[in-house]
């Protein structure tokens, strides 16, 4: 039996679209409503999630929508599913929702087993976790954790003193002790809108403007010519040609650069591909210079793309430093193994709540079926099969499906049309047709299913898009 | 009958301290054990929230202390409080857990309910809430909304357009799209620990050494003498000194300042007050230079001052532009009341997940049961006692309690011991006398308890201080 058929033995076999517009009536008063209190410029429409169903979104109109989206890429496992339904009537969810107690002074008994459980799916040899709350707070406390580490390797040892110079002058925000330091990403990245994570974010301009930013640089992504196998010697070409330019930025930036982020497969961006060699060529550069390599694993982790974390397809020898998490995992933190990224002194990565067990007992259980169920290959087998009846359908409508993406990346697929205004319309009517798919960069369209999404889901995501462009 | 009995008809009548040491072994192994998978240095002990009951901590050693820290004061209503039990256990809490929607996009439609819940305990005139996930996030999000407002007023209109130029450059991390703009903090404040609040932080080196930080100016906070009424002249002319200072850096800093943060009682900075003159004159200099004033509430709010939030005390007319809260919430965020700090496009204010519904929910019913049982007169009542206690206490014992604070501030209480290792010592030996206590800043002693804590409890702390300052 399939996994959503067990998890969803009524899930719905076709979307509902009760209504001509979506949002429908009741929604609209609904965002109307919530406006008044919160901004809800952005909402799609108002989401009935009791009537949600397994790969199914329902609203308040009574459409219930095939959904491609999840939530910005973050539903793990389908909506009511019945194996977190219990982890959240457990005692121990109870105990972490009514208290909520700071971890880092006065963590309960049962916390060692909750982040046991989460470090289960953790990237290969990575056995630490520190938590946090969300996808940009994650990367910010890994940049804590990396400024940090290199300052200490700068100090010469990890267990040196702060200078009373340091220590004045930090309270100043001056150097030394609050350092010029920088981290190098990427353009076109996305790692979060807070002021640090937005400095290293590069995705459209209303992610970050009037923000003031450090005065970090971005390095060119490599930009591949497709299909990939006609353009080897050109591809290989533009590795090298990147690479350099991270070479050159990290010996020539007016700040040392004391961290490298970069996603494994650029999301909010636009879906931008890298290959393995270049990966191995960033791990290379990063150790010959004692830069920090953080991947940023927020969007790709946990399965969609056919690995439980995507930079595994990359064989990173040795793995990078830090890996950061959230989204799919429903919880934020990062990964590392390397004990010198834990700060020299107490109390230098900390908060008062440090994480939410609560969250944190969630992503366990969602490590749990993730790995009991094997679907992470059941992803890939589905995906494989998406992607080949896209290419299919992009043959038929090649204006409508240009640049297909993630051929061997699972579900995690994406393509390009011709212009923004096409690529909404396209979204919008899809909707209307039942199914929810996003958007990412200027003229992309992303599949963010969840890990429960099957064949047949798939056929029927084909069967509406098939339907759509051909209204278009 | 009183509050504390009504929630909690089993609550100890007094403390049970079985180890030696605190952390007693059972901790200590606990503590080591998960050291190995996370940083657990900061560790006082290992609780057992199962056994702790209102105000009442137990850990698993078979101690059970009196608990006036509470989680670094962000326990609302005790441990196992029966009415949060009920809303952990609703369907609708239920239902937060197992999906966490991007309710940006895709809210629930009980979502327009929470956040009204949540409004219900808001500062007085504020009737729109953005959500965060912790007061780090939570003045960060304000400040992003300073800063937004700051732009557009500089632009001379809330929807004036972006320039291609904007776009550009803050692709680039450089102005007029990523402009240099100040927030302008105090010396010995806290607000936090990512990058844009760590710089805006000057509590403690450790709180932010090695991190890059913005280069924003600290003003002076004003330092009274004590007791006030004894220093009325001295204590005015420190306030005008410290305005003084505040404008000059608005005038002279050579990046404009676009915002000022202030928490109402300085609290990791060692419970530092400034009178409501102080206050007044900020929001007319701030006023004057269009600068947007934020309190940070995450320590002060909800009630622990004798207010339901601590700048209430003040009267500030017109009052605060964005208010912050966090901790005794369990949720975070800041309130407002005018429209234009939403920012003039959707998307610009945005994450996956602003916020945390499942919090959300229990920010409300903690709101819900402050209001219904107006728990801020009861600890009112019951600090005013407690702080009349103390200076009895501080009478016998003048070397270990000097410059008591918080008076007319309800159970938000602190005093200074002589030095760092004395105060340490205190808190120790506290502990092993059966109450948990914190400190703040090198050498203070702050109360934290809950809005549950009775003349009863402050009974049994004033006993367990009086025979630990016999025992120093």
């Amino acid at each position: 039996m399939s996994i959503a058929s067990q998890y969803y033995p009524n899930e719905p076999t076709e979307p509902v679209v009760k209504t001509e517009t979506i949002p429908g009536p009741a929604s609209r008063a609904g965002i109307e409503s919530l406006n008044k209190v919160f901004d809800a410029r952005p909402v799609y429409f108002i989401a009935d999630y009791e009537k949600s169903d397994g790969n199914y979104i329902a609203d308040v109109d009574g459409n219930v929508l095939l959904d491609a989206y999840c939530q910005i890429a973050s539903v793990p496992l389908g909506y009511n599913n019945p194996a977190l339904l219990e982890a959240a009537k457990s005692p121990e969810m109870i105990r972490a929702i009514i208290e909520r107690p700071a971890i880092g002074n006065f963590p309960g008994k049962d916390l060692e087993g909750i982040i046991k459980k989460v470090l289960k799916a953790a990237p290969k040899g990575q056995d630490h976790v520190w938590s946090g709350l969300s996808g940009a707070d994650a990367n910010e406390l890994a940049f804590k954790a990396a400024f940090m580490w290199y300052q200490q390797k700068k100090r010469g040892s990890f267990n040196a003193a702060f200078t009373q110079e340091e220590n004045e002058s930090t309270m100043k925000n001056q150097a030394p002790g609050s350092p010029d330091l920088a981290v190098l990403s990427f353009q076109r990245a996305f790692h979060g809108r807070l002021f640090a994570s937005a400095s290293v974010t590069a995705s459209k301009p209303v992610h970050k403007l009037d923000l003031p930013s450090f005065k970090w640089p971005k390095a060119e992504f490599p930009s591949y010519k497709y299909p990939l196998e006609d353009h080897v010697e050109e591809n290989k070409a533009e590795d090298e040609r990147t690479l350099k330019i991270v070479e050159d930025l990290i010996k020539t930036w007016h700040i040392p650069i004391a961290a490298l982020i970069i996603e494994p497969i650029q999301s909010e961006g636009g879906d931008n591909h890298a290959s393995s060699e270049f990966f191995q060529g960033l791990r290379d550069i990063t150790s010959k210079y004692g830069v920090v390599f953080i991947v940023d694993e927020v969007q790709t982790g946990l399965g969609a793309t056919g690995k439980l974390w995507a930079h595994e397809h990359f064989n990173i020898t040795p793995p990078p430093d830090l890996v950061t998490f959230s989204k799919k995992f429903q919880s934020a933190g990062y990964f590392f193994n390397d004990e010198t990224f834990i700060p020299n002194v107490a109390y230098r990565q900390f908060n008062t709540w440090c994480g939410d067990p609560a969250r944190m007992i969630i992503a366990g259980a969602i490590a749990e079926e993730v790995l009991k169920h094997d679907l992470v290959s059941k992803t890939k087998e589905v995906g494989d099969y998406l992607y080949s009846e896209l290419e299919k359908v992009a043959k038929e409508y090649p204006k409508y499906i240009q640049n297909l993406r993630g051929k061997n990346r699972a579900t995690f697929i994406a393509w390009d049309l011709e212009d923004s205004a096409t690529r909404n319309t396209l979204l919008s009517k899809l909707k209307l047709n039942g199914a929810n798919v996003g958007g990412c960069a200027e003229v992309s369209v992303r599949l963010r299913p969840s890990l429960t999404f099957e064949k047949k889901h798939a056929d029927l995501l084909i069967k509406i898009l098939t339907k759509t462009l051909s209204e278009l």
